[in-house]
């Protein structure tokens, strides 16, 4: 393959001008990680430049504005979920959210004594799920997942009884990229009587998600991937409006008061969704989110489908004629997320070499994958071509050798 | 009295030059919120310049050098607080980190059926403490706080016997700036064998803390306030050494985990106090937490309390002259956080007349609190001094009145 039909999809590609919007990394620096941490808007840093200035400026008083934002921005990022108003709220870590839907969805399936998840699920998901079981003594069954393939509906079926209680995955598997049925899983989770918590952090602004169609009870997902709200920027949840007066959260926090600022003696959950707020909401991270969702919904979600598909489908092909050979497998299904996944035996060292020694910087994930991932909003096409060049004359010089092989930290 | 004196202690003051340290807010304004959200440092807003910069250019590679800030700025804070080295850990909001350590410490005193804490304690305390009781079918014991003196030792005691398995207050109360008793009220509760966890939202930076001493278990509070960290800024949490390997958190998450990146099956319990951590840190928050702490460290604690005492010395001797002969009462003790509070049966109309008639910003409490709070870093003996005199003409032309009597939003 040359170079020039890169180029030509870059040209003919009607999300190109985006890569601009982003601030510049250093020169040269190809980013295949936008996965894990999304890239720095421009817009982003103007924002947070802003909020920065009102905290400043306008003090407590600055609350009149930032009060809501947990519930505006999370109707903004619902369009892209397809939410329907008052379903999604931004706050907290993922991690806490999960624990918030996933206790509150055990409460509501009182008798029941096991939860259904995957041994693929990502690890934080698996940990909450494992203290919560201990915690009630119920059982986690874990479905064994094929690494490529990810969550089938079918194993799935097969192990959701009268038991379950809780049925909950990944939608796109933070490994192989791997999309599950989401709307399959959750009817037979429903007609079992069970309900389901989804994990869309690898898939909220990379692939089509329909929330309320897919008949979906409750969801959680990050913030700093694909919608590019920084480091550590508050996650958020969903909570179908059909479940939001029966369930209760765990965590009764003043700002998931009815009344917040009467401060009364008991707490009286508010009516609606921002029961599930607990503390304070982080504001500069909201405002970041913001900013990310609203690029994403500018570009349009069809538009960044077909361009991931593609940018995926383009590393597809140059690993089929230039790192086969070298020794490395394809470790994603061909519908996949934003990211492909590559396997090969030394797949950490060469990750360290490709950072240090050649500019790219992709993921590692245990125990042989280098996550490739290609956020489309940042993405050109050429960025791939090139990154994969490098890659390439990496493995073929074997300079990634000399590199540990103790897994050091890369997040 | 003259302005003079209020002049007079400005130049006699050691800490006056760090006024300047902070962004100004619009010319003329009094800000007596310091309590609720503080002000902006300029370090913190470089801080934060440069942090986003680090995202823009270092992307997920930052990560290096975040990684470990929820234990470094952890530490910082605890120099502040009394505390040793690797007991103190910024994450998460308040109520998430109470309703950690609560739910944790219930787990460790099976068999015992009551929290104790008292009517006056802050809201979001109370109610994850309600949520915790109901889910266990515990009894929560309110202690009946004096408005004024807050928690008494002797009325906390008659109630803590073998049965309480958790006692827990705020160490400042939130509207009277009482001070409790940590170490008796401790030493009590230990008698009893239950454990203690306090909240030092109000007293963290403002009075002196000594959690190590005191035998404190486990501890709270937030940094928004007295640590000027910014709205929705990550809280903090302390568990003490001794209880660091037998406590385990409800919320099982990735950055707890022993050997985060192997992404192990199963959920081990790093050895220390990273356990506590759940999800992806807030990294903007806790730049700006390192930044808040840092400052407080420089001026000194010894020297910013002297200071706390000697401004609601003032503001009191004003509110005697000026404020009691039309009708406002003191509603705060002798001895007493870095906040006074003003009592008045028209507080809250007051409160939006000040800030919009009179650019003095205060806090209303329910149900009849003006909230004077006076952060030592950044307030001046003239700022007390003006913002009494605006206060006073304020109260003298009765202009309050035309304001709605509805509380509004104000945190």
């Amino acid at each position: 393959m040359q170079r020039s039909q890169a180029e030509d999809l870059d040209r003919d590609d009607p999300l190109a001008a985006w890569a601009d919007e982003f601030v510049a990394a250093e020169a040269g620096l190809i980013y295949f990680d936008g996965n894990s941490l999304g890239r720095l808007p421009l817009r982003t840093r103007a924002r947070l430049d802003a909020v920065v200035g009102e905290w400043g400026r306008d003090l407590v008083r600055g609350w009149a504005g930032w009060i809501d934002l947990p519930t505006t921005v999370g109707d903004r990022l619902g369009a892209l979920l397809g939410a329907g108003a008052a379903q999604v709220l931004v706050c907290d870590s993922t991690t806490v959210n999960l624990y918030k839907l996933a206790s509150a969805a055990l409460d509501a399936r009182p008798g029941r004594t096991a939860i259904v998840t995957d041994t693929g699920n990502f690890p934080t998901d698996r940990y909450v799920l494992e203290g919560l079981a201990r915690s009630r003594s119920l059982d986690v069954i874990q479905v064994v997942t094929d690494p490529i393939a990810g969550v089938r509906r079918e194993d799935v079926a097969a192990r959701v009884g009268a038991e379950v209680a809780l049925v909950t995955f990944s939608h796109v598997d933070y490994r192989s990229g791997a999309i599950a049925d989401v709307a399959g899983i959750t009817a037979d989770a429903h007609a079992a009587g069970a309900l389901v918590v989804w994990d869309l952090s690898h898939a909220a602004g990379a692939v089509p998600v329909a929330l309320d169609e897919w008949g979906v009870d409750l969801a959680v997902g990050c913030t700093y991937k694909y919608l590019n709200a920084g480091p550590g920027a508050p996650a958020w949840l969903y909570v179908a409006r059909r479940h939001q007066s029966d369930l209760v959260p765990p965590i009764w926090g003043w700002f998931g008061q009815a009344d917040q600022f009467a401060m009364g003696p008991r707490f009286e959950p508010a009516a609606g969704l921002t029961r599930w707020l607990a503390g304070t909401p982080p504001v500069l991270g909201l405002a970041a989110v913001d900013e990310g969702v609203a690029m994403l919904a500018e570009a349009g979600l069809d538009a960044l489908r077909a361009k991931g598909v593609a940018l995926t489908g383009l590393a597809e092909a140059l690993w089929a004629e230039w790192l086969e050979p070298l020794g490395f497998a394809i470790g994603s299904p061909p519908i996949r997320g934003s990211h492909l996944a590559l396997r090969h035996p030394e797949a950490y060292r060469l990750s360290r070499a490709m950072i240090e020694e050649a500019a790219v910087v992709p993921d590692f994930r245990p125990p042989d994958i280098l996550r490739i991932g290609l956020a489309p909003l940042s993405t050109r096409f050429v960025d791939v071509w090139d990154g994969f060049v490098r890659i390439r004359r990496l493995a073929e010089t074997g300079a990634w050798q000399r590199y540990d092989i103790e897994p050091g930290r890369v997040t």
